[in-house]
């Protein structure tokens, strides 16, 4: 049971849709925020960032986040929740490119900490071909998850057992986005 | 020096000033997420936010963030830097209310991760006369600092040592809010 009464069915609106529901005008900033850094213009693919998002999340052990996020990646991937779970598992021999293991390489850094992400860990990356931009958006993305998952899991909300509702809920975002998320 | 070309002067834009100059897009919500957080409205004063703000990013050890945040408390609180530094070195013993205490807990336990947030913690904030949108404010504060501070700190941003630099940028915020960190 979420630790505050958010007025609305929790096993309806699980993990943060009850929170948005709750406090719409924190739900605007971070649904948008989501939003471009998801789903916005970057030579990343949607795919690839939700990746990013659903691996920080698992280090984050928020089951509610790491689900939703691979399967929002799954979706999005050629190799499905496959390559998720292997990103998860052992990152070292997971079959990305390169440069997708060096920016996650900075995402788990970031993970644990602002000044884990090192001067040696941005030059491989560099050295993979990550751009500027691209080294910015994965250290805010991570950034950024350990924001939600901290958010979601420290009011306690309800993360469903069942794949299926994280596979619906993913057909949802890849057509609608996250800016549907937030309330009227 | 960051680890990324932020195409400004970093010593002229320290910490997320000149990340919100590199990537406005980004920059809007996370600087409307700190104005509705910090300076929206509240039963829990500015000055009173601040502080949690800053007590979460001393935990994190993000001194442009600690330091920040320490200064925008001290200039809205009639106690000052002395409250601030209490509470950062003893909160047990800081001469705060009860309820911000028990807040400042629940911060602290979110800062370490979101299921730390215990019904225990969430229960004696509650008896000390915090509502559930305090405590829900309380845990999003503190999970928005652990972005923020991985955000500087990810990509390497100038801190500065000089105090006055935080207490001039303090009088800016108490006086034009975050949403005028925003690019143009």
């Amino acid at each position: 049971m979420p630790h505050i009464d958010l007025g609305v069915d929790d096993r309806m609106f699980p993990g943060i849709s009850g929170l948005t529901q709750y406090r719409p005008e924190t739900a605007k900033p971070l649904m948008e925020l989501a939003e471009v850094l998801l789903r916005g213009p970057s030579t990343l693919s949607p795919g690839e960032r939700e990746l990013i998002a659903s691996y920080v999340s698992s280090r984050n052990e928020c089951r509610f986040c790491a689900s939703s996020h691979a399967a929002f990646a799954a979706a999005q991937l050629d190799q499905g929740m496959t390559m998720v779970e292997q990103v998860r598992c052992d990152l070292d021999s997971a079959p990305v490119s390169d440069k997708l293991r060096a920016l996650l390489r900075i995402a788990g850094a970031a993970q644990q900490g602002g000044r884990q992400v090192t001067t040696e860990l941005v030059d491989a990356a560099r050295g993979a071909g990550a751009s500027d931009l691209e080294i910015h958006d994965t250290v805010l993305i991570a950034a950024a998850f350990c924001m939600y998952n901290r958010y979601v899991d420290g009011l306690a909300t309800f993360a469903p057992q069942d794949p299926a509702v994280y596979a619906a809920r993913a057909d949802r975002i890849v057509t609608f986005g996250y800016l549907a998320l937030r309330p009227a």
